[in-house]
């Protein structure tokens, strides 16, 4: 997605540790029709999978989610943080290693929101080492239903999570791929 | 809009205290659709007031904001929970009392997400006492934007909140009134 490329140029800020904030238009204050962009991209390169269901993380993947699921007319279902020391049984579960944060935390979902049956698309904001998407796949797997396929808004291959996932033979979709984050500024695969 | 009070009825799970969770369709797993719908109605009731951007509370408002952006093709702005002790000072503060959790803390939002000239809405989930939206209206007052008006998805009516902003004369719109909330179940306002 060219427009999409070319806000992250124009509007990303860069920090230290290979890390760009896209709030502007993407995390903070996401722009609408950009947005809807996305879910229809995400339509386009997903529709064959008979979906009905879209997956994510909260709270970065639920505006992302939102669109997606509104596109393909199909139920969003949020994965959470736990915040206490207990699971909910009524929960599935998968503990994730944060690559930002350096810490680990345990993702749930509620039993009764993913079904054998269920083609799952999982969506995220960000890859980087794709630690909470394998936390994400780990609970469809845990819950019996099928994995559609991973679309993320924004890889940066320069870490590897995305391609660890397109080496499982997963349908792994970026709609834009970072190449280099550097105090000189971003670039970007071909 | 009969189709969510439908919903409430049937899908709504009652806990104590007058609480209703709607997990299944509207927090933890949005139903598209209905969704969709929410966010074209609240375009048609706002549709006059030259609304250029959504603010929301995340994480719970997020996906109502997100829909109501797309139907207004405008960008919509988080305001976030503050986790620590010391507010950015690029950042309008609010101190809200939450009357579900019952404590105190503030919401932010950066500076430059909201200016003078712009028209914002206001939507959210829910609206009980009323006091997260009133921390939201102190955010804009603060900013020198106009308040174009508020919508929420579930008022509360035997709480005061959706009635204090009625009285201060503001455009304020819910889609389905909850007038009572008991084990014996739901009761709507006509």
């Amino acid at each position: 997605m060219k427009t999409l490329q070319r806000r992250i140029v124009e509007e990303g800020k860069v920090l230290s540790g290979s890390f760009v904030k896209l709030d502007s238009f993407l995390d903070q204050h996401p722009d609408s029709d950009l947005m809807s962009d996305i879910g229809i991209e995400f339509y386009s390169r997903f529709k064959d999978r008979k979906i009905n269901k879209i997956l994510t993380l909260e709270d970065s993947g639920i505006a992302v989610a939102m669109v997606t699921g509104v596109s393909f007319g199909a139920p969003v279902v949020f994965a959470k943080r736990n915040k206490t020391m207990n699971v909910d049984p009524r929960c599935f579960k998968s503990r994730i290693f944060s690559y930002v944060k350096k810490i680990e935390y345990d993702v749930v979902v509620q039993r009764d929101s993913l079904r054998p049956g269920d083609h799952v698309l999982v969506v995220g904001d960000f890859i980087s080492s794709g630690n909470a998407i394998k936390g994400l796949l780990d609970i469809i797997e845990q819950s019996g239903a099928s994995l559609a396929g991973v679309g993320i808004v924004v890889e940066k291959t320069f870490q590897n999570g995305g391609n660890e996932l397109r080496e499982m033979g997963l349908k792994f979709e970026s709609l834009t791929r970072i190449k280099s984050i550097t105090d000189l500024g971003i670039t970007f695969e071909d």
